[in-house]
């Protein structure tokens, strides 16, 4: 079996080579390529991606994958284990899918990531319902080719994001987060404070929220050495190698803090990607973090670090200093107007506390679609009907309504993951907070202290466990909203002043 | 045969995704990649590069080749002739070299890359010269394994740059180029007219400097819907794909003329790339213009327009508008300044005048390496022996003497293109002056016109002519330095009066 694993890894060597070349160009065509030059690059993108596919599943991968596991309990190195156990999984799920049907499935996304371009320009809903049908009949026929795999296919795709978390789980869990946000936010609508938020849509040139996010990724420990940060429509963070995390942002004249908040939390994945343990690295095992993990880290940065009193404190100064558009406006008013609760029509642009809604929109809009309680033409209705429901709203057009998020051109059961690491951090910042001097830190700007733990604590066995294993190792309970809420109450009670 | 030609299209096809993917991968590397992820990044390229080797070297292909060349009468179409001409030539270039020798020389130049990088730095030349030993030998066994060549290497490397121009024909062509240039230089010298330079050197913020590279960009032709402007450590252009041209410069605060003429040349190369014709790239013979092809296109635009007259004064208002820092410079001044004539140490800065000095002191190293005529321990002090002799400067160091060039970091050969492009520009031109009104349609901006003619006359045959054919089809004349050190003469005898 030792042999076995080093001919496995051999395999591994040539399937990174493969993954880091797609993830150089994956990064390329998000961030830079010309628009007449899309469609040629996007069909390279597809035949590397189907190559790599054919490598990582093929008769000789499986039959050596199989035999490992049969015999894991022959090796003697646990990580090792814990690959075979990881590389099975993948092999169960991808037996039945094959590579044309790779192919027909990654055309089916380009094509639909193009359509949803043009129909979100357009502010046409109709212009991208074919081939969103498309891609719901793919997303589904892929799941229902695995042998062993849970009688609902939504929870499937669920549990393809955050291991071991089905509707099961998550009915209650944003059923109690729905009412305690709705609570919430009445009481805030209620409340008769005003906060200022005229400099808000103040014009600042790029080049100085270019200083800036460099200055603020810095200051919260990204190492440039191992990372660059690129312009992009929808901003990500690219895991390309071992050594090369990228944040990707959008700069906007008349929106300066949507790029601060998108700098820190595409900041956060990045550093949570730049201190994954080299262990995990060398045993292939890295890239094993959920995306509800994830979120919890970009989220913590963004949110828990980045809107608190603190760390306004920390950058008031210089941002001053940068932004002399800025002069008459107090530390308090910032601080104020980053925690504004306003209910919107945009997802990446809400609050702490409407946030959750959006995300509990999307999940009840996937449920309806995934198991058959919606029909394609009725989505858009639905989706407007919520957002009225839920945030008050009335959505205006199909781009700021159901357009207007990239997921769905590529399947379904990301969204909840937002929902879920906001509440997973809230978990452990109170651990956090028992351990360190967390306020102090943060109005030091000692990150590097603030870094130190996460990497000990959150960070550390990311890779090894399944998020039920990890909440519970780090806090010592189960997922919950309760923090979280409570977290919310603390925070916007304060500032509502209610 | 027809169907033959069809079978080794699909077979160029593939090639071509392979040639896109490492054009993606290799731009990555010299704009993007974070310096701890360089050498993970090479070995990526390293290793698709010699897949895509072996996909274009294989007994499959190589017998296809051999057949179709062999039968070629029988194709109809002439561009399909062409095609199999280029690839039996590329054939007999390459049926001794081993996949595993493509590998090594890869290894070879991606390490030398790094060490001259490393060298530079430190200035000592001792830190590159065991891997620049492995460059020569690797080049010279490289070329030593063809068939069918000509008696002398550095001949046959001469002619993979400018096929059929070989130090037969570059000895007397670079003995005329260098007496014209160091007499022009000497009168040069002698004049009394003083340029105002205390400008130069000003300190400009790169944000200003890119939206002029822009500008500069847009005005002159280049087609942003197809290509992108990147930075970079040393400038180049990169044709990714058919529409995919990129650009790349940089950015000196206190050298703000660099970055224009670089934008300016660099964007020269792309509006070349951008116009060829697309039966060409339906041929699969696109990419088969030459260096001296390329440069006298590049060159072209960066001083025969960019360094007129008429363009500094279709440039001169935006420029002051964009840089309120030289407002005291009248456009007169900037015309003279543009155009000064200061022998120098580093040939990307150098004017027009010396610039062919430079090349020449290259090509005299160049043959002096290949043809085994000097000791690497003595390249430097050769070196330093040339500069003083031709342009009369000393060398303080080896990173401002023969370490300056990436170019000997991956073989010999190219450098006299540079001087080649100069002259073939120079003879064109006259023919476009009798053709149309130059200086007017500068002035005006009309560059539609100019590269309509560019197109239709120096563009149009670049992929099927060899160098030869093509300066005779477009001058009526072989190549020779007479046309440029006329050019030369007459325009710097009106800056320096003599």
């Amino acid at each position: 079996m030792e042999k076995k694993i080093d001919i496995l890894k051999e395999k591994l060597k040539l399937i990174r080579k493969y993954n880091h070349a797609i993830g150089i160009m994956y990064f390329d065509f998000e961030t830079i390529v010309p628009v007449k030059a899309r469609e040629e690059e996007a069909d390279v993108l597809d035949y590397f991606s189907n190559e790599l596919f054919k490598l990582s599943h093929n008769k000789e991968m499986d039959e050596l994958v199989i035999d490992l596991y049969n015999h894991k309990e022959k090796l003697d190195d646990e990580l090792d284990k814990k690959l075979v156990e990881y590389l099975y999984e993948s092999y169960e799920k991808n037996k039945n899918i094959t590579p044309e049907f790779d192919l027909k499935m990654s055309n089916i996304f380009s094509r639909s990531y193009n359509t949803w371009l043009e129909a979100k320009e357009k502010k046409d809903y109709k212009i991208f319902m074919p081939v969103f049908k498309d891609v719901i009949d793919i997303s589904k026929q892929a799941i229902e080719l695995r042998d062993n795999r849970l009688p609902n296919i939504y929870d499937e795709m669920l549990s393809d994001c955050e291991k071991g978390l089905i509707q099961e789980d998550l009915d209650p869990f944003f059923n109690e987060l729905k009412e305690g946000l709705l609570e919430l936010l009445s009481k805030i609508k209620a409340s008769k404070h005003v906060i200022r938020d005229d400099f808000l849509s103040r014009n600042v040139p790029i080049y100085k929220q270019e200083a800036f996010s460099k200055y603020l990724l810095e200051l919260n420990g990204y190492d440039f050495s191992k990372g660059v940060l690129s312009t992009t429509e929808h901003p990500f963070t690219s895991n390309v190698a071992r050594n090369d995390a990228r944040v990707t942002t959008h700069y906007y004249e008349d929106m300066f803090l949507s790029n601060i908040f998108s700098i820190i939390h595409e900041g956060g994945h990045a550093i949570f990607m730049q201190n994954e343990r080299d262990i995990d690295h060398d045993h292939f095992i890295n890239d094993h973090i959920t995306n509800g993990m994830h979120e919890s880290v970009s989220r913590f940065y963004e949110n828990i670090v980045g809107r608190s009193k603190e760390y306004i404190h920390l950058i008031y100064p210089k941002l001053i200093e940068t932004f002399e558009e800025f002069k008459d406006v107090s530390e308090e008013e910032l601080y104020e107007a980053v925690n504004i609760v306003k209910p919107s029509l945009i997802r990446t642009e809400a609050d702490e506390v409407t946030y959750g809604l959006h995300i509990i929109v999307r999940y009840e809009m996937e449920k309806l679609i995934v198991n058959n309680k919606i029909s394609i033409e009725e989505i858009p209705h639905k989706w407007n009907e919520l957002y009225k429901q839920y945030l008050g709203v009335d959505v205006p057009n199909d781009s700021e309504g159901v357009l207007q998020d990239v997921h769905w051109t590529s399947g379904f059961g990301y969204f909840p993951s937002y929902a879920i690491g906001n509440c997973y951090n809230a978990m452990y910042l109170n651990r956090l907070k028992n351990e360190l001097n967390f306020e102090e830190l943060i109005l030091r700007g000692d990150f590097a202290s603030i870094n130190k733990w996460m990497k000990e604590n959150v960070f550390v066995h990311a890779n090894v466990l399944t998020p039920k294993e990890w909440i519970k190792e780090l806090t010592g309970e189960s997922l919950s909203p309760k923090a979280f809420l409570a977290y919310l109450n603390e925070k916007y009670s304060k500032i509502y002043r209610f």
